[in-house]
C-alpha cells in the first residue's frame, strides 16, 4: 500500500504546480488526522458523543411538542450540555455535581435575596440586589482560590452566574421563584442528557484510563532504564554530543527516556484521573464499590521515586565527566545482568497490575538482589581500579591540591583526554589489571594533574553503579506499594510461576 | 499580641462548653482565611474585582435606561463576565480572545446554516439544522483534543454552544441574523467590562507572576541544595528515619526540599503563565514589546535539570546504603565550601533576574569551579578510603562473590552495622588514616561479607560528591541560559561587583 501511495505522490509532484503542493499538504494533514483518531479511537467516540448529545437536546426545541411545554428556557439545556460534557464519565459526573449543587445553591440564595429585596421599598430594591451581587461575586471568587476548594472552581463560577441571572431577570420579570424553577428544570434536563449519553454510549471511564496510564508508566521506567544502561556500557566516548545541545533537544535518540520524563510529569494527570475515577460507579473490570483509586496515585508516586534514579543515571550517562570505556566494559556483564533483572521485575509489576493479578514477587526480588550483590562484589573486587593507589603520594597530592586552586574548569581538557585514552585502551583485556596499572603509573609521571581528575572520572562509574543499586533498593518499596494496591483492589491471586 | 490572644483563648477554653469550642474553631478558621489573604493580597484584590465587574454589568439591567436599550439579551453580558474573568490580565485577554473569536465564528456559521435551512422547505429545515448541530458538535470536540489546539479548548466550547443557541432560537424566533447580532452585542459588552475592570483596577499581570515564580525557583534550588548537604555531613546515622515511612510523608523536617520538589513540578505552571503573559501589553518593569516570555520557560527547564541533581543528592541522603559518618566528616570542609559557592551562584543568578540586572558571572563561576576542584583533589587524595585495598585478595573475593548469590538483601544488616560503626568511630580524627585502616582490617577478618558491602557503602560518598560535581557542571548551562534571557530581555548591564 505504501508503495502505491509513493507512486501516487510522485505523480502529483511531477505536475510541479503549487496546486499539487496544496493537495499534498492536504493529504498529509488528512493522514495525520486519521492517525490521531486511530491512535486513540476514544477521541472519535467522544466527538461523536458530543454531537449526539447536543443534537438530542436541540430536538427538544426543534420538535414542536416539547418546545411548547418548556418554552424558551430550554436553551439553557443546550448551554449545560456544551459546558458539562467531558471526556470521561467521572469528570462529567464531577462537573454535573458542581453544576447541580452550584445551581441549587444559587437558586436558594437568589430567592432569599429577592424576597428580602421585595420587602424593601422600590428605591432600595435595586440597591440591595446590587450589593448582594457584589458580595456573591467577591465571596465565590475568594473561595475558589482556597486550595482545598480548587477542584470545585467550576461550581463557584456556576453559583456566581446563576445567582446573577436569576436575581436580575427576576427583578425585571417580577417572579424570581418562577424564573429560578424554570431555569433549574432546563439545566436538569441538559445535565441528564449529557450524563445519559456519556454513560450509555461507549462510556470512556477515567478509571480505565488511570489503570492503563499507570501500567504504561511501569513499562516506560523499565524501558528507559534498559536504554540508559545500554547506552552507558556501549558508549565509547567517541560520539558524545554536547550536553548543552541535547538538554533542550529532548534527546531525540532516546525515545524511552522521553517517555520516562513524561511519566515523571504525569503526577497531575494521575491525580485528576483519580479524582474523576472516584465519581464513577463500579464498571468493567473494577467491580466493587470504593475501589482504591487513590492507591494508584500512591503507586505512581513510588514509581516516580524510582524514576528519579533513572533520571540520575541518565544524568551520569550525559555527564561531562565520564569513566573510561575500558572500565565500563569491565563491569558490563554484571551491570547488564542487574539491569535486566530489575527491568524485568518492573515490567512484571506493571503487567500484574495490567492483568489485575496478584503474584508473589519474592523470588524475582531475590534474584534482582542477588545480581545486584554480584555487581557490588565485582565493584569491590576491582575497587582499586576506581581510585588511584595514592597511599604514599598523599603529601605530594596535598600541595598539588593547594596549587590547583587556579580556576580553569577541568572538564573540557579532561574530556578530550578521555577520548584519546579510550581509543588507546580500546582493545583492553578486561582482567589484565597489572598492565593497566603500569600504564596508569606512566601517565601519572607525565601529567599528575590530569591523573587526579582521571581518578575522579573513574569514580563516575562508582556513581553509576551506586545509583543502579539504589534503584534496586527502591524497587522493594515499589513491590510493597503494588502489593498494597493488589490487596486493597482485591486482585485475583495466582500461584507464582 | 500573641500573648494577648493566648490568654483570650485560655478564657474561652475555661468556659468548657461546646459553644466555646465552636467559637474557637470559627476563630481559627477566620485566622486562616486572614492569613490566606495576607500571604498574597492579590487574592483579595481579584475577588473584589470580580464583585465589581458583575456589579457593573448588572447595573445595565438594574438601571432603567440601558435595560430599555438592550433588552433581555443583556443577561448574556453577565454570563460572559462570570465565565471570562480570570486571575491574571493575560489569561483574561486569552479567554476573551477565545470567546470573541468563538462567538464570531459561531455567528457566521449559524447565519450561513440558517440561510441554507430557510431555502429548504418547512419539513427539511429542522432536519438540516439538526444535522448541522451534530456536525458542529462532533468537529469542535474532535479539534479541541488536537495537541496544538488544546490551549483553545474554551474557544471550541464557545463555538459549540453559541452556534446551537443562535440557530435554535433563530429557528423558533424566525430571525437568526437579528438574534446573532443582539447576542454578540451583549457578549461584547460583557467582555469589555471584564477586560476594563481587569486592566484598570489593580491589574494582576501574569508576566510579573512568572518573573517572581522563576526567581523563587532559583532560591528554592539553592536552599534545598544547602539543606540536603548540611543534613548529609551532619547526619551521624543514629536517627535515620526509614525511607518507606518518609517517602510518602513529604519529609516534614525538610521544608526546602519540598519547595524544590514544587519547583520540579512547576513546569506546567510556568508554561501556562508564559502562555498568558504573551497576551499582555508592555507593563511595569517589562517595557518593550515581544518580551521573551518563552525564555523564562527555557531557563526554568535548565533550572529543573539542576534540580534533578539535587533530587539525586537527596536520594543519596536518604539512601539505604550510607557512607560511615567519619568518612563524611573527613570531606566536610571541602563539600561545604563547594556547596556554599554553588548555592551562592544560584542565588545570585536568581537575584539578578529578580532585579533585572545583567552581571558577569565568570568570576563566581570560576570560584565555584575552583572549590569543586579542591573537592575532587581531596577525594582523590583519600580515594583509598573509599575502597578497600583488595589487590592481593582478588581471588578470595571472587569465590566470595560466587557464594554470595544467596538472596538475603544486604541493606538492612548493613544499615544496623553502620550505626554501630559510626558510634564506635564517632571521635575519629579526620586524618589519622593508618589507625582507620587497621580497624577496618580487623573488621575484615571477622565479617568478610559485610566488609565487601562496607566498601560499596563508602562508595556512596563518592556518589554524593560526583553528583555534587555534576550539579556544578550543569551550573555552567544555567549561567548560559540566564545570560541569554538577560540579553533577549535587555536587562540593564552593571559593572561586575
Amino acid at each position: 500500500m505504501s508503495g502505491k501511495k509513493g507512486s501516487c505522490n510522485n505523480k502529483v509532484e511531477a505536475e510541479g504546480s503549487s496546486n499539487g503542493g496544496l493537495l499534498l499538504s492536504c493529504k498529509a494533514w488528512a493522514m495525520s488526522v486519521w492517525e490521531f483518531g486511530r491512535d486513540e479511537p476514544n477521541r472519535v467516540i467522544f466527538s461523536l458523543k458530543v454531537g449526539l448529545a447536543v443534537l438530542l437536546v436541540s430536538l427538544l426545541i426543534l420538535i414542536r411538542a416539547p418546545y411548547e411545554t418548556f418554552g424558551t428556557n430550554i436553551i439553557w439545556s443546550i448551554l449545560t450540555v456544551a459546558i458539562m460534557f467531558e471526556y470521561t464519565v467521572g469528570s462529567t459526573f464531577n462537573k454535573g455535581f458542581n453544576r447541580a449543587l452550584g445551581s441549587l445553591l444559587a437558586g436558594v440564595l437568589a430567592i432569599v435575596a429577592a424576597q428580602l429585596a421585595l420587602c424593601a421599598d422600590r428605591v432600595l430594591e435595586p440597591i440591595i440586589i446590587g450589593i448582594s451581587i457584589f458580595i456573591v461575586g467577591t465571596v465565590t471568587s475568594f473561595m475558589k482560590l482556597w486550595p482545598s476548594l480548587v477542584p470545585y472552581e467550576y461550581g463557584f463560577r456556576v453559583i456566581l452566574f446563576t445567582y446573577c441571572l436569576i436575581i436580575v431577570s427576576g427583578y425585571r420579570m417580577g417572579n424570581p421563584i418562577r424564573t429560578a424553577m424554570d431555569r433549574l428544570y432546563s439545566i436538569a434536563i441538559g445535565g441528564l442528557v449529557a450524563v445519559l449519553v456519556n454513560v450509555m454510549v461507549c462510556p470512556i471511564w477515567a478509571g480505565e484510563l488511570l489503570h492503563r496510564e499507570l501500567v504504561k508508566g511501569f513499562d516506560s521506567v523499565a524501558d528507559s532504564l534498559e536504554e540508559c544502561v545500554k547506552k552507558y556500557v556501549e558508549d565509547d566516548g567517541l560520539d558524545h554530543p554536547e550536553f548543552s545541545k541535547t538538554v533542550m533537544d529532548e534527546f531525540p535518540d532516546e525515545p524511552a527516556y522521553r517517555r520516562c520524563r513524561t511519566t515523571l510529569n504525569s503526577s497531575a494527570k494521575l491525580d485528576s484521573l483519580a479524582q474523576s475515577a472516584k465519581w464513577e460507579p463500579p464498571h468493567g473490570r473494577f467491580k466493587h464499590f470504593f475501589y482504591p483509586w487513590s492507591e494508584y496515585v500512591k503507586v505512581g508516586a513510588v514509581l516516580r521515586y524510582c524514576a528519579y534514579e533513572v533520571m540520575a543515571l541518565h544524568g551520569v550517562l550525559h555527564s561531562e565527566i565520564q569513566a573510561p570505556y575500558n572500565l565500563r566494559v569491565m563491569f558490563r556483564a554484571e551491570i547488564e545482568e542487574a539491569t535486566g533483572q530489575a527491568a524485568e521485575l518492573v515490567r512484571r509489576l506493571g503487567k500484574d497490575i495490567g492483568d489485575m493479578n496478584r503474584t508473589l514477587k519474592a523470588s524475582l526480588l531475590k534474584r534482582v538482589h542477588a545480581s545486584t550483590e554480584r555487581l557490588q562484589v565485582a565493584i569491590d573486587m576491582h575497587s582499586f581500579l576506581l581510585t588511584s593507589s595514592y597511599d604514599r603520594a598523599t603529601s605530594a597530592a596535598k600541595t598539588d591540591g593547594d596549587t590547583d586552586a587556579n580556576p580553569s574548569p577541568p572538564s573540557e581538557t579532561y574530556h578530550e583526554m578521555t577520548r584519546k585514552t579510550s581509543k588507546r585502551l580500546y582493545s583492553w583485556p578486561s582482567r589484565e589489571v597489572d598492565a593497566y596499572e603500569e600504564e596508569a603509573a606512566v601517565g601519572n609521571l607525565l601529567v599528575p594533574r590530569m591523573r587526579a581528575l582521571e581518578s575522579t572520572a573513574a569514580l563516575s562509574l562508582a556513581t553509576f553503579t551506586s545509583l543502579l543499586i539504589e534503584f534496586v533498593a527502591r524497587l522493594g518499596h515499589l513491590v510493597d506499594a503494588v502489593e498494597e494496591l493488589s490487596s486493597m483492589a482485591k486482585f485475583k491471586s495466582e500461584v507464582e510461576l
